[in-house]
């Protein structure tokens, strides 16, 4: 499984029952908290997510609107019992900020919580099973978008040739590892007969809040999905350039220069009530397009 | 219209649709703000609470489920385009906290923001129409409570009296601040004939987090209504106790005590899904007490 799910569409004032930015990334028994707006906390209980799975959290910047739940979240894992570490990847200075809030309320951790500080665009984290790379995007203040790809180093055994060759089932990791097998009448039976090649990784490219901005095509370039923030309808253009956010048609024409398979469009703007025209205009450039509900999870096929 | 409106009656985690603790105070045409847990913002909204009218907010303590949605609150604010000046009044260090986040977000207020540290008991503010007092109550951090006193200088009018002595329109306002009326005949009319006193003013006592504690008799004797946390029910006393909070039967008996008139219940342990045990058990030793519902009006009757 490789998905994800959102909690909150909605740009920075919340209206209309949207909530501010916050998603989660799940890849297998993993979650990863990507932006994490007020009120995400309770955004996780409503949507049944595992918070307990939860072992990484990534701001993209530090506007409020996408980490003001932090603190809430940080202090009810204590409250629960939380002993699962936690690490929180994030510009400067929210260590501090999460750090000055502990310290004035007393809060005892029981868990180790670790700060990442993005300075610069590039690599970010390596975890066994994703990897996960940053880069600028044009925003008010710093601001991130980040690369998530999964890691998948191990081959598909081919079983009609495992079993026609008796490879017994405590060869199979190693098998898939790449090793050859030596069988008891000294033969060598190559890999590559009884494998086929590790599946392509999949990518999920989170573009943040961001200005129309052709550098980061480059970092998000053929991504199985990425999500773009589309403030503002195609009308407000020149809004959206003044205020460093983006229109519906030029989050579709990003998708479209990047080559990737499929769009998610949010962060949209408390002066739209009704959602359909941001799909509708998107499409228009970028047929593969959906809009960012909350309480949906979009996944990337095998 | 003396009253309050109870947006979150809930403690530290959020659970069952409850929200933490947030409470509007309202006094004729302004809004105070009494607490500002999580998810503040959306509850105003969801209440339909007059953001524009809030003047003043006052924050018993640094724990979390008590102030964690006053940065994103003040951020909206700004958003908004509020123009009117807000005053916050909270313990130490809590404007570091704001504006270290204002800062970093690099956010402009159009509106003038002041606080006014609690450094101990006694009076806060004294605004026209409320006087604000605080006391120290006994929890794990510094936590204060407030009493609100309404300011009621103005004398009622004898309108059967000063048609009588046909007292024009125009002296109606000196009369309500005790002048004697000179008539054009040299005569005067003495103001007790033409006016009854002012009426009493009513008070309503906010205790914030604590434990059992009489010291606060003092602070809130006599008060039209107060509001007391009660935590646990009266089994988990020794709980209670030793988290620094109060139970049911407490919070009844400091009501009763304190020889008020109305007890306001909430900051429920997430442990409970029904709250009708809290008010069974607290109207056994003060009856006239209710449950904090969120979303309800408690008024004080003239």
């Amino acid at each position: 499984m490789f998905g994800v799910t959102i909690l909150g569409n909605n740009s920075a004032v919340p209206a209309f029952d949207r909530h501010p930015t916050s998603q989660v990334l799940t890849l297998n028994n993993r979650n990863i908290l990507i932006d994490c707006g007020e009120g995400t906390q309770i955004q996780l209980i409503k949507y049944k997510i595992r918070r307990s799975r939860i072992s990484h959290i990534f701001i993209s910047h530090l506007h409020g609107d996408h980490y003001f739940g932090l603190i809430g979240l940080i202090t009810s894992f204590a409250l629960l019992g939380r002993q699962q570490p936690l690490t929180i990847v994030a510009p400067d200075p929210l260590q501090r900020i999460i750090e000055l809030q502990l310290q004035v309320a007393d809060t005892k951790l029981g868990f180790e919580l670790n700060f990442i500080t993005i300075k610069e665009t590039g690599p970010l984290l390596q975890l066994p099973d994703v990897e996960v790379r940053c880069f600028r995007t044009d925003h008010r203040i710093e601001c991130y978008g980040f690369v998530f790809k999964e890691v998948r180093n191990l081959r598909r055994l081919n079983i009609e040739k495992v079993k026609e060759y008796n490879i017994p089932l405590s060869f199979y990791d190693n098998l898939q590892r790449g090793e050859d097998y030596n069988a008891n009448d000294g033969s060598i039976i190559a890999n590559a007969i009884l494998t086929t090649p590790a599946p392509k990784p999949r990518v999920y490219a989170f573009c943040a809040d961001t200005r129309y901005d052709e550098r980061i095509l480059e970092h998000i370039h053929g991504a199985d999905m990425i999500y773009h923030e589309t403030t503002y309808h195609d009308a407000l253009a020149q809004m959206a350039t003044e205020r460093f956010h983006s229109t519906t048609k030029q989050a579709g024409r990003i998708a479209q220069l990047a080559g990737v398979k499929k769009l998610l469009i949010g962060h949209f703007s408390s002066k739209y009530d009704s959602l359909k025209e941001f799909e509708i205009e998107t499409r228009e450039v970028f047929p593969n397009t959906d809009l960012a509900l909350e309480g949906v999870s979009y996944l990337i096929p095998q």
